[in-house]
C-alpha cells in the first residue's frame, strides 16, 4: 500500500504544563465540581494543581462535541486515521520525561517500568496505524449479483465494518498509560472512527492531563473534528454514571474492579437502548504445577512463581493468585522456596493509600479463614499504602466447598490449593470463575494428563500458557486479554492486540447501492487497496 | 481442501410419524406438564397429536446432556461436522412432503411458500458446512516467539476460536423452518460447535418435531454424543425461562417479539453468570422515497411497495412499515396507487389467531392517532387469524412529535409519512429507533441528497438498500440481518449468513504450548489446511 500521498507532517509540541482543567474538544474547561487532586503515592502528599470536577454540562458538551465530529471522523480515509495515531505516538514519546517523573510520583511505579510503559503505549498506537493501512479491520464483502439465478435473481450485497459511535474510557489506576487516558481502549476506539471521550482516574490526574496534551496536539495536526477527544475530570458514581447514560455514547471500555465493572454494565443495560460495556474486572489466574514439572524443578518454579507474584508489587489482573498441585514432597520443597523468596521480598509501594487498604482487608480475610494457613509474609515496606507479598495454602476440598477462597486479592497475594489427587484438582478446576489466563506447567511425562486439562482451562480462561507467568501481555495479533465472565463482561473480545478494534464496529450490510453511493470500501475499483472477500473467499488486493 | 477421506455416508430415513414427545438428547419423552396443541392457522381446528410441556426435570436432562456432548462435538474434526450439517440438510429435504403439509396447516403460509422455505433452510445448513471447511470461521492466528527480541524474548503466541458452550434457541413463528427448529440460529450454533437445545414454537409443534427427527437422525448417522441436540416443548415463561437460567447454557438465540427478546435478555443479565442473548425483534424497516424518484415512477413503486407489504401477510421482519417522503404530486399520485392497491388485497390468513387480534389492535391503535389518516384497507378474509392490509398516513411533525406511531405493526400495515422537505425527512430518520433495513429509492437527480442520507441511514440499520424492497433476506457471505437497539439485542452480530456463526464463537490464545499440547488447528504443519494470519498477515495455505 503506497503512503506517498500521506506525508509525514511534523508534530506540534504539546504543552507540558499542568492546569487542572479538562479538555472537552479543544476547549480548556475548569470544572465546578468537587476538587480532587492526585497524592504522592509514597508520601501521601498532595499533589499540584487541583483538579475540579465536570458538571452535567460538561459531560453532555463532552458528548454532544464527540457526536459532532463522529460522521466526519469514521469517513476519513483509514490512512488519514493511521498518520493521527501515530503522531498521538509521537507526541506520547515527546512527552516521555515530564509523564515519567509525574507518573512515577502518582503511582509509585519505578521510572524504568513506566519508561517501558510508554513504549507499550506508543508502539499500541502504531499498531493500530498500521492495523487501519492493512484493511482487513473493515472486513470488506462482496457477493455479486447474479442476475440471472433463479427462481429470483440474487441482488448485489456488500458489507462493511462502520464504528459504533462516540465510546466512554474509563482507565485502570495499575497502567497510568498503556489502560489509561491513551491506552488500548482509547488507541482501538479511536482506530475504529469512534470518537472518545475519557474520564481521568482520579489516583494519576497529572498522568493523564499530560497524555490528553498528546491527543489534542494530534488533533490539530491533522486537522480532525474537534470533538474526536476529550479528557473529563470527576468522580465514578456521579460523573462516571451520567458520561454511560449519555444517549451520545455508544460502548464503554472499563479496566478496573469487579464492583465498579457490574456497576457500569448494569448502569449501560438500563439505558432506554442499552449499550456494549467492555469491562476487564477480576481474575485470579489460576497456575498448575504437573507432577512431572513440580518433580524436575520445584525450585526454579518457586522462584519465578514469586518473581511474577511480587511484580509490580501484584498490581496486575494477570498476576498469579492461585496456585494448584497433587500435594506431596515435590510441592513442599515448592512451598518452603517460595515461602523463603515472600519472606525475603522487600514490598513495595501500592498505587493508592486505598488499594494497600483494600489489599489488606482481602489478604486478612482470606488468611483469617479457618481453613487457610498463611506460609510466609514479606516486609512492609514505609510508605503511605505499603503492599506486603502475602502466600497462603488450603486443600483443595476446602477451596471447593468455600466459592469464598476464589476472592480476588489486588496485590502480591497467592493461595496454594494442595489436591488429594489429579482428579480433585480437575474437579477445582471446574469450580473457578472465568479467568483473563490459566496456566500449566508441565514436563514431558506430563504430556498427557496436561492434554486432559486443556479443554477445561480454554473454557475457562481467554489465554492459555504453557511453562510460563501470566504476568506480561504481548501487545500482538494472537493476543487475548479477556476471558470468561467475571474476567469480563464480554468473552467474545480482547482489550489487548489488534483485534481490540471489533469492540467497537458492527458490520453493515448494502444491497444493490449504485457505486456513486456505496461506502469507498466497497466500490468496485477497490479504493482502498484493501482485501476482500468475494462470495466468501478471500479475493486478492489489486496492488499486490 | 480435499474431501477424499470423508465420504459421504447414506442419510438414515428419518421417521415421519408424529408422537407429541420431546428429544431429550436421543430419548423420546412426553412430557409431564401442559398439554398443548397445534392448531390450524385457517380453520382454529385443534391439531393432533397433543404435546405436554417439559418439567424442570427435563430442562436440566436436556443442557446436562449438551454440557456432556459439547467437549467430544467442538473437538471433532470441522469436516465431520460439515459432513453432519449435510446430512441435516438431505434429511431434511428427504422429508419435504410431510413438513410441507403440516406447515402449511400449522401456520397458513402457502405449500409454494414452504417448499422454497424448505430449500432456503437445507441451503443455509450446507452454507455452514461450506464455512467449516474453508476454515477462515476460526480465525487461527499465530505470532511466533522471537527469542532474541530485547528487552525481553517474545513468546509464541497463537489463537482460534472456540465455541461458547450449550445454545438455547427459540424459534420464530413466522418461519417456521428457517428461522426455527433447525433455522440459522441452530445451523450456525451447530457449525461452532455448540450444542444445542431448542424450544419448540406453540405454534408449529408438528413441524418442529419433523424437522428434530431430521436432526436426531443425522446424530445417529455420524455417531455425535447423544446430547447435541434436543428438543423441548413447553410455555416461554417458566420452561423458557428455566431454559435460559439453566447454569449450562452458554448464549441464547431468538427471533420475535420486542417483549419476550426483552424479557429473554434480563432473564440472562440476571444470572449469576450473565449469557449473551442474540434477540432479533422489531423493526418497522423505513423507506425513503426521493423526490427524482417518485417524479419518475410513482406508480410502479406503488405497486411494488404494495406487493412487498402484503408478501405473507406482512409477516416478515423486514417488512416495509414506513415509507417517508417530501409532500406533492408525485406523493399524492403514490398514494392513490397503493390505496387502489391496498384495497384491491384480498387479506390472508395470518400465522395464528393470538398474532392476527395483535395485530388488529396494533393497526386499531395507530388508525385511531389523532394525527393518523387511514388511505386504505384491504378485504378481511374468512379464517381463525385473517390479516387485512391498512394503509395510512401522517404528517413527519406528528411522527417527530410522538414516537409511539413508530411503533411495530406485525402484519401488512404501513404508514406514509409526508415530510414538509428533505430537512424534516431526515430529521424523522434521526429520530427512528434502530431497524433491521433502510431503503432508499432514487433517481439519478437524487444522487447528492441520498449520499448525505447514507450516513444516517448506516447508523440506524443493519442493511442499507437502494431501489429495491427489504423483504427477501439472501443467505450469503455479506448479508446482514440485524441492526442496532431494538431491532436486534447485538448490533454487532447477523443471525443470517455466514457470519452468524460468529455469535457462538470466543477467542481464546495459546501461549508457548508444545505442539502436542496447541489445538489442532494451530499446530506448525496446518493439519486442517486452513488460511492462518501469520504475525496478522494473512498466509496461504498450504496446499493452494
Amino acid at each position: 500500500m503506497s503512503l506517498a500521498s500521506h506525508t509525514r507532517r511534523p508534530a506540534a509540541p504539546p504543552a507540558a504544563e499542568l492546569t487542572g482543567a479538562m479538555f472537552i474538544g479543544s476547549r480548556r474547561v475548569t470544572g465546578a465540581g468537587a476538587v480532587a487532586h492526585s497524592h504522592d503515592a509514597r508520601t501521601g502528599q498532595l499533589l499540584e494543581p487541583a483538579y475540579a470536577g465536570g458538571t452535567p454540562e460538561d459531560v453532555a458538551a463532552a458528548c454532544q462535541a464527540a457526536e459532532d465530529a463522529f460522521d466526519t471522523y469514521r469517513n476519513l480515509h483509514p490512512w488519514h486515521r493511521a498518520r493521527f495515531l501515530e503522531t498521538v505516538a509521537d507526541n506520547l514519546t515527546a512527552l516521555t520525561d515530564a509523564l515519567v517523573a509525574r507518573a512515577h510520583q502518582e503511582t509509585g511505579l519505578p521510572t524504568a517500568r513506566l519508561t517501558g510503559e510508554i513504549a507499550r503505549t506508543a508502539g499500541q498506537l502504531r499498531m493500530f496505524a498500521a492495523v487501519l493501512t492493512e484493511g482487513s479491520w473493515l472486513d470488506a464483502r462482496i457477493d455479486p449479483a447474479q442476475p440471472g439465478r433463479t427462481p429470483q435473481p440474487r441482488p448485489d450485497i456488500r458489507q462493511q465494518h462502520i464504528p459504533l459511535g462516540p465510546v466512554a474510557v474509563f482507565g485502570a489506576s495499575n497502567f497510568p498509560l498503556a489502560f489509561s487516558v491513551l491506552g488500548g481502549d482509547t488507541a482501538s476506539a479511536l482506530a475504529a472512527g469512534c470518537p472518545v471521550v475519557v474520564k481521568a482516574h482520579d489516583a494519576h490526574l497529572g498522568t493523564s492531563e499530560f497524555a490528553a496534551h498528546a491527543v489534542r496536539a494530534a488533533v490539530v495536526t491533522h486537522k480532525l473534528p474537534d470533538g474526536v477527544f476529550s479528557l473529563l475530570v470527576g468522580d465514578g458514581p456521579t460523573l462516571g454514571t451520567q458520561l454511560v447514560t449519555d444517549p451520545r455514547i455508544q460502548a464503554v471500555a472499563f479496566t478496573g474492579s469487579r464492583a465498579v465493572g457490574l456497576a457500569l454494565a448494569h448502569t449501560a443495560a438500563s439505558r432506554p437502548q442499552p449499550v456494549p460495556v467492555y469491562a476487564e474486572m477480576s481474575s485470579i489466574n489460576p497456575v498448575v504445577l504437573m507432577p512431572g514439572a513440580l518433580a524436575e524443578r520445584a525450585t526454579s518454579l518457586a522462584e519465578e512463581f514469586v518473581a511474577s507474584l511480587t511484580l509490580g508489587a501484584g498490581q496486575f489482573c494477570t498476576n498469579p493468585g492461585l496456585l494448584l498441585a497433587v500435594d506431596g514432597p515435590d510441592l513442599q520443597t515448592f512451598l518452603q522456596t517460595a515461602s523463603r523468596a515472600v519472606a525475603a521480598d522487600a514490598g513495595a509501594t501500592m498505587l493508592t493509600p486505598r488499594i494497600a487498604k483494600s489489599y489488606r482487608v482481602e489478604t486478612e480475610t482470606v488468611a483469617s479463614h479457618p481453613s487457610v494457613q498463611v506460609l510466609a509474609r514479606g516486609a512492609q515496606p514505609d510508605s503511605a499504602g505499603p503492599g506486603q507479598a502475602v502466600l497462603m495454602t488450603a486443600r483443595a476440598a476446602d477451596v471447593i466447598a468455600d466459592p469464598d477462597l476464589q476472592r480476588e486479592m489486588f496485590g502480591a497475594a497467592a493461595l496454594v490449593v494442595r489436591c488429594d489427587d489429579p482428579a480433585q484438582l480437575a474437579e477445582t478446576l471446574r469450580r473457578l470463575e472465568g479467568q483473563l489466563t490459566a496456566t500449566l506447567h508441565t514436563a514431558l511425562t506430563d504430556t498427557e494428563d496436561a492434554r486432559a486439562l486443556l479443554p477445561l482451562l480454554e473454557r475457562k480462561a481467554g489465554r492459555v500458557l504453557a511453562n510460563g507467568w501470566p504476568t506480561g501481555v504481548e501487545v500482538g495479533h494472537a493476543m487475548v486479554h479477556g476471558g470468561p465472565y467475571p474476567a469480563t463482561t464480554d468473552a467474545r473480545t480482547t482489550s489487548v492486540g489488534s483485534r481490540a478494534i471489533e469492540r467497537f464496529l458492527r458490520p453493515v450490510a448494502y444491497q444493490d447501492l449504485p457505486q456513486e453511493l456505496l461506502p469507498v470500501a466497497l466500490r468496485d475499483d477497490n479504493p482502498y487497496n484493501i482485501p476482500r472477500r468475494v462470495d466468501g473467499e478471500a479475493s486478492p488486493r489489486p496492488g499486490s
